[in-house]
C-alpha cells in the first residue's frame, strides 16, 4: 500500500512498541525487532495475538497476507536494511539519544526515524545525529494495534520532506496522524491527560471520590462524548444557537474560580499509592490484565464499527477513518478469480455477535450476507457510485438455512454463487465457511434491480448487465443444490 | 416505576431544564416547568423533540406513555402538589438562593429537590431554606437526555434519607447514580473538565495545535478510551501485569516536570476568543448546531448500542446501565394480550441502520425480527435462564419477505403469529409494521428446541410447551398466508 515501509526495524518490544509491531505485520510489512529484555519476544507474540484478535474483528476488509516477525540481537543487525525504524525505547533522554545515535549511525541514511517519545522533544532527541533530518518523534496511544491516533512533532532539524513521509506511512497503517504545530514537552494528547490525571490524583487524596467512581463519572458522561466529537465541538454545540463565543462567554468566568488544586502537584507518597493501588484491585473485580484487555479491545472494536455505520455507512470519527482504510485495502485486494463461487468478504465472530446461547446472533449473519451482497455489487458496477445516479438493486427476498454453529472467535469467509439473472433480478446463494471450511450457513436472495425515482423495477445498464455476465456465465456450470427454491417445511 | 415522582416540576427551561424535562415526560412523569425567558416553550419544545428521536433509537424496550407537559407562570404555581423539583436556573448563587427559597416555601414539605448547580456547594444553597434536609445537587451532564451520568451531592444539612430517595429517583429515569463523598466546588465531573479545558486553551492561545486539532487528538485516542473504562481502569491495564503500582512507580515522577501552563489561567481576551470561535466555525464546516445535535446524538446512540451488545448481550458500561434500563421497563409494561398476532417489540428505523440507497439496511430487519423471537422465547419460558439450564431454541431457517420500505425515523412494532408447533419446534410468522401500520416485511421461521450439551434436538420441558400452546392454540383460529411455507421462485 502507499506510503507503507517495504522493511521495517522496531527498537523496544514493550507494550507500546510491540503494539508497533503488530500494526506493521497486519499491513504486510516485514519487521525486525530488538529489544534486550529477556521476555521481550513473550510481550512482542502476545500483544500481537491481541492485535490479530482485535484487528480480525474491526476491520471488514481483506488483510494483506501478514509480513515476517524476526528477533535481532542487537540494534544495527535490526536497522541494517530497514527503510522504516520505529524506536520506542524507555522514556530516557540519554537513552534514547543513545538509541537513536545507534540506529543513526547503523540504518540506511535515507531510512524515516520515528520516535515513540510521549514528552521528550524531538530537537532534544536529533541533536546528535548525523542525519537528523529524518526523525520524528511519532507518539502512539494504548492499544497501539486499536486507537488510531498519532502525534506528529518535527524538531528543528527535521525536514519537511520526513513529516510528510511520516504522514504518509502511518496513514498507510490506518491511523490518523495529526502534525503538532510546535514543539513542546509531552506534546497536546499527554499535556491534556495530565491535567486531568492531576485532578483524579487529588480527588482520590482528598477522598472526594473512590477510582472506581471517578473512571464511572467519566465513562458515563463525557467520555462518551469525546469518543465521537472532543472537546469544542462538544462545547459548541453546548452554547447552542449562540454559537462558540456565548460558550465562552459564559464559562470563561469559571476559570477564575478558587479551585485551587489545580495548581499543585499532589506528592505520591506511599499513603496515596496503597489507596489508589487498593481502590483500583476493588474495581478490577478480580479480573486479571488479560481479561480487562479483552474488555477494552473488544469495547473499542464495537464502539468504532458503530461509529463506521454512522453518517449513512460513511462513519464518523474513528469510523470514518476506518472506512476509508477498508476501501484502500480492498483497492489493494482487487478482483478474485471468477471460476468458482467467487470468494467475496472475510472475517472473524466477534464477542459482540454471540447471543446467549454461545452462538452467533441471527441478524449477523444476515449482516455477513448483506455484506457479501454489497462486495458483489460494487464488483459489478453497482455499488454507491452507480447507487447515486439514481439506480440499485434492492433485496426482496431472502432464505437463510444454519447448518452449524458459528462459535465466537472463529474466522470465515463467504462465497457467492449466481443461480441466475435477467435483466432486472440476479438470483444468487451466499454461502458461510467457518474456519475448517465446513459451511454454517446458506442465503438464497432474489435481487431486483429498481429505478429510485420512479420507484419500480428497471432493467440494470449495460455495463453493469456485462460485469454481472461475466461472472454469472461461468456459473452455469456450477451444480444449483437441491434445497434452492424450496420453502421453509409445514408444520401445524 | 419504582422510585419515579408521580408529579414534577422544572424550574429552568434552558438546554439542562428541559434536558430534566425531556427525561422525565419520557418515563411517563408528568411535568409542569416554569421559566420566565419568552422562548422557554420552544427551547424545551426542541429539546423535547431531539430526545424522543433519541431514546426511541436508544432504547429497545416499549417506554411507558408520555407524561403530560405543563407551562406554569410562576415557581408557586409550578411546584403546588409536586412531589419533585429539579432546579436548573443560571449558574449564580443569590438567583439559585432566591429560587429554592420560592420552591422551598411553595412545594409539599416533602417534596425532594434536585438542583442543577454544576459548581456551586449544596450547603451554600441550603443554608436559608425551611426544609433544606431534602436539597440534592443532582448534576447532570449534556445532552441530559442521553448521557446517565448524574452526580449527587449532599449539603450539610441534606438528609441520608433524601439521597436515597434521589437516588432511586434518577435510576429510574435510566441514570447512573454517583454519590459524591464530599461537597467540593464543581464536584468531580467538572473538575476534570475544568483541568483538561485549561490546559486546552492555552495549546490553542500557544499555537501549539487548533482546535480541530485538539478535538482529532481525542476522538482518535483517549476518548474512546474514556467512553467505556475512564481512567484508572484505562492505567492499570497500561501497567500490564505489574498492576497499578506499576503504573504509578512509571508516571508519577512526570507530574513533576515543568509543565508550568497548567499552573496559570489563560487570559480569555478578545484576541483568544476570537481566535478560538474562528478555529471552530471552520471545523463545523457550515454544519448548523441542529445538524451537529443530531450527529452528536446518533453517534452517542450507536455507542452505548454497540456496549450494550457486548459481555454476551448483557452490556458494559453505558450499555450494562442501558441493558438493566430496559429490563425494568419490560418488567413494568407487563405482558399483552394474546388474541391476536402478539405485538411483541417497536422501535424506530435509526440513521444507523440506514445504508447507501437511503432504506434499512438488510441485516437490521433480522436484528428486528431476531430480537421479536428472543421477545416470544422470553415469554414463554425459555429466555436466558432457560438457556443457562442447557435447554434452547435454535433458529434453523429464516425466510425474509421485503414488502415496503422502511425509511429514516420511521416508527415500527412487530407481531408474531404461530404457525405452528411440536414438541420440538416452532414454526412462526413475524411481521414488522410500519409507522401507518403497513406491513413492510415477514419472516418465517422454523426453531429447533435443543439440548445443548448433547448437541441434539430434544422436547422442550412442559411448562414451557404449556406456555407455548396457551399461544399457540388461539392461533390456529388465525389464517395461515398463502406465501407461507413457498420458496424463492426459480431464475436461471
Amino acid at each position: 500500500m502507499e506510503g507503507l515501509p517495504k522493511r521495517a526495524a522496531c527498537i523496544g518490544g514493550g507494550v507500546i512498541g510491540a503494539g508497533w509491531v503488530a500494526r506493521l505485520l497486519l499491513a504486510g510489512v516485514d519487521v525486525t525487532v530488538h529489544d534486550p529484555a529477556p521476555d521481550a519476544e513473550r510481550v512482542v507474540r502476545e500483544v500481537l495475538a491481541n492485535a490479530e484478535r482485535a484487528t480480525a474483528r474491526l476491520v471488514s476488509a481483506p488483510l494483506p497476507p501478514q509480513g515476517t516477525l524476526r528477533f535481532a540481537a542487537s540494534v544495527e543487525a535490526a536497522v541494517a536494511g530497514a527503510d522504516f525504524i520505529q524506536e520506542s525505547v524507555p522514556e530516557r533522554l540519554e537513552l534514547k539519544r543513545r538509541v537513536l545515535g545507534a540506529i543513526d549511525a547503523a540504518a540506511p541514511a535515507d531510512a524515516l526515524i520515528g520516535s515513540s517519545t510521549s514528552g521528550l522533544l524531538p530537537s532534544d532527541l536529533q541533536a546528535e545525529m548525523a542525519h537528523p533530518e529524518r526523525l520524528v518523534v511519532a507518539h502512539p496511544f494504548n492499544p497501539v494495534y486499536l486507537l488510531p491516533l498519532v502525534e506528529l512533532v518535527a524538531g528543528r532539524q527535521t525536514s519537511p520532506e520526513a513529516v510528510a513521509r511520516a504522514t504518509a506511512l502511518y496513514e498507510g497503517l490506518g491511523m490518523k496522524a495529526v502534525v503538532i504545530r510546535r514543539e513542546i514537552e509531552a506534546f497536546v494528547g499527554d499535556r491534556l491527560l495530565e491535567a486531568l490525571w492531576r485532578e483524579a490524583l487529588w480527588l482520590v487524596n482528598d477522598d472526594v471520590a473512590s477510582v472506581e467512581e471517578i473512571d464511572d463519572i467519566i465513562r458515563y458522561s463525557f467520555g462518551l462524548r469525546w469518543a465521537q466529537m472532543g472537546l469544542f465541538q462538544t462545547y459548541r454545540i453546548a452554547g447552542g444557537e449562540a454559537g462558540m463565543r456565548h460558550f465562552l462567554a459564559q464559562f470563561g468566568p469559571a476559570l477564575k474560580w478558587p479551585w485551587t488544586k489545580l495548581m499543585d502537584v499532589p506528592d505520591l507518597d506511599d499513603a496515596l499509592v496503597a489507596k489508589i493501588a487498593g481502590q483500583s484491585d476493588a474495581q478490577a473485580g478480580g479480573l486479571g490484565v488479560r481479561a480487562l484487555e479483552r474488555i477494552r479491545d473488544d469495547n473499542l472494536v464495537a464502539m468504532v464499527r458503530a461509529l463506521a455505520a454512522e453518517q449513512g455507512g460513511a462513519g464518523w470519527g474513528a469510523g470514518a477513518l476506518l472506512r476509508q482504510h477498508e476501501a484502500r485495502l480492498r483497492a489493494v485486494a482487487g478482483p478474485a478469480p471468477e471460476a468458482a463461487p467467487l470468494r467475496l468478504t472475510e472475517g472473524e465472530v466477534s464477542d459482540a455477535w454471540i447471543d446467549y446461547n454461545g452462538h452467533m446472533t441471527e441478524s449477523r449473519y444476515l449482516q455477513v450476507f448483506g455484506e457479501t451482497t454489497d462486495a458483489l455489487l460494487a464488483r459489478i458496477g453497482a455499488g454507491t457510485d452507480y447507487v447515486a445516479g439514481g439506480h440499485s438493486y434492492y433485496t426482496v427476498e431472502t432464505h437463510i438455512r444454519h447448518l452449524g454453529e458459528m462459535k465466537q472467535g472463529e474466522a470465515f469467509h463467504t462465497t457467492t454463487q449466481i443461480l441466475g439473472t435477467d435483466a432486472k433480478r440476479i438470483r444468487l446463494l451466499h454461502r458461510i465457511h467457518g474456519g475448517d471450511g465446513g459451511l454454517r450457513a446458506t442465503a438464497e436472495q432474489m435481487l431486483v434491480h429498481v429505478d429510485m425515482q420512479a420507484g419500480r423495477a428497471a432493467p440494470a445498464a449495460p455495463e453493469v448487465l456485462a460485469a454481472l455476465a461475466a461472472i454469472a456465465e461461468p456459473h452455469r456450470a456450477l451444480p444449483i443444490p437441491a434445497e434452492a427454491g424450496r420453502g421453509i417445511a409445514d408444520l401445524r
